[in-house]
């Protein structure tokens, strides 16, 4: 059977996907590393960073799916907080308001993961966006600080729909402000969960996954599974 | 101040909530302990039965909230089977249909808290419900198994609504169901987002609070944090 495609040109025809037009990035763990936020935590709470770091991270996420079925949006950054004094008590540290502004401060200062400037590069012949779950006021300094904002045009975030990922309406932004039909959209993103729900909602799937981390059991895969974003260059420029 | 209250029989003023008409379960967690499915973890995986049992709770949880944002409701038997099979797979531990079989029909076997049978005769002259996550294929085996059914004579699950706790429109079931209003309805959990959920509503709530957990920081508290049934029984009498 390879054969015979090459035989035809290369052309593999049981790939009938049109070409990707658009790639969409989720931001937090699949352009920025969430957990750049341990140097800070170590500062203040040495030895404890780890576990703060993992802590905050899955209450921030929990809280975004709570507060969403709860009908009770609040913006990120404050879920964020949530999740930061939740870590903390955790972990019975003490805190006050200077130590608790320092901390979120490093939302707006997360490190970018190193192959991603070149491999924007190599995808600047789609269309880029962001699609986040991050309010403007929390993400637009980040896009700012660590200079994204001049690969990425377009910031898309949920908070104008007052609902968080995965709800199919987030997802939805994509085709809408992009005005390209979904199956031509690849969406990226390193987090498990939220593959499963864009490909619920029906947009192409890449799944970075760094850290070859287990996979959600949602029955909801990408069609592709790549290590970083020089993969994810790779793949766009044969799709 | 105490005394003018005893003066004037006994009626605490300061307090202006009406009488519990009816106290409304959850069943997994609080009438049901979901961590005695370790036995037969053990008997298949002896040493991973506790981080089995911990990853299991956890991704039925998870994928309760997820599925429900994703608008892909499907009945808690089949989300607790995708967690049972994360928590199996995140181990690297085999199984089979028939292994998955038995460590699912647990769930129809769950132990009942100890104190719990004395606790709801005590409470026997209010309105008693059942409010759960669980499709009544997979509860109604539980509660006859356990006897739990000739105690509480009404079971609410969320199956009639198609989306899982904590949305709204699943606590509005106890008013809408009992014919009493919210204020006089004591929903209780063991779980604290599940308070947090039922006092968004607007439901009274009582949190049990075995192992002295950890509140979520969500800002929405019960009215009363007690360690049994028995302390809610005591509660209810004087409420």
């Amino acid at each position: 059977m390879e054969t015979l495609v090459e035989a035809e040109g290369g052309i593999d025809m049981t790939n009938q996907k049109k070409p990707i037009q658009a790639v969409v990035f989720d931001a937090y763990g699949t352009l920025f590393d969430v957990h750049s936020v341990m140097e800070a935590c170590e500062e203040f709470y040495p030895g404890d960073e780890k576990m703060i770091s993992q802590i905050w991270r899955q209450k921030q996420l929990e809280y975004s799916w709570l507060l969403s079925l709860m009908e009770r949006y609040e913006p990120f950054e404050s879920i964020t907080r949530r999740g930061l004094i939740f870590a903390l008590r955790s972990r019975n540290l003490p805190f006050d308001e200077p130590v608790l502004k320092r901390l979120m401060g490093e939302y707006r200062r997360l490190g970018v993961f190193p192959e991603a400037f070149a491999a924007l590069e190599r995808m600047k012949d789609r269309k880029l966006a962001i699609l986040s779950n991050g309010n403007p006021e929390m993400l637009e300094p980040l896009l700012e600080y660590t200079g994204i904002e001049k690969k990425i045009p377009l910031l898309l975030s949920v908070e104008e729909k007052k609902i968080f990922k995965p709800h199919p309406t987030v997802y939805e932004m994509a085709p809408d402000f992009l005005g390209i039909p979904k199956e031509e959209i690849l969406f990226v993103s390193a987090n498990s969960w939220d593959v499963a729900g864009a490909r619920s909602y029906g947009l192409r799937v890449a799944w970075i996954n760094r850290a070859r981390n287990q996979q959600e059991e949602l029955d909801l895969l990408p069609e592709i599974e790549i290590q970083d974003l020089e993969e994810l260059a790779d793949y766009v420029a044969n799709n």
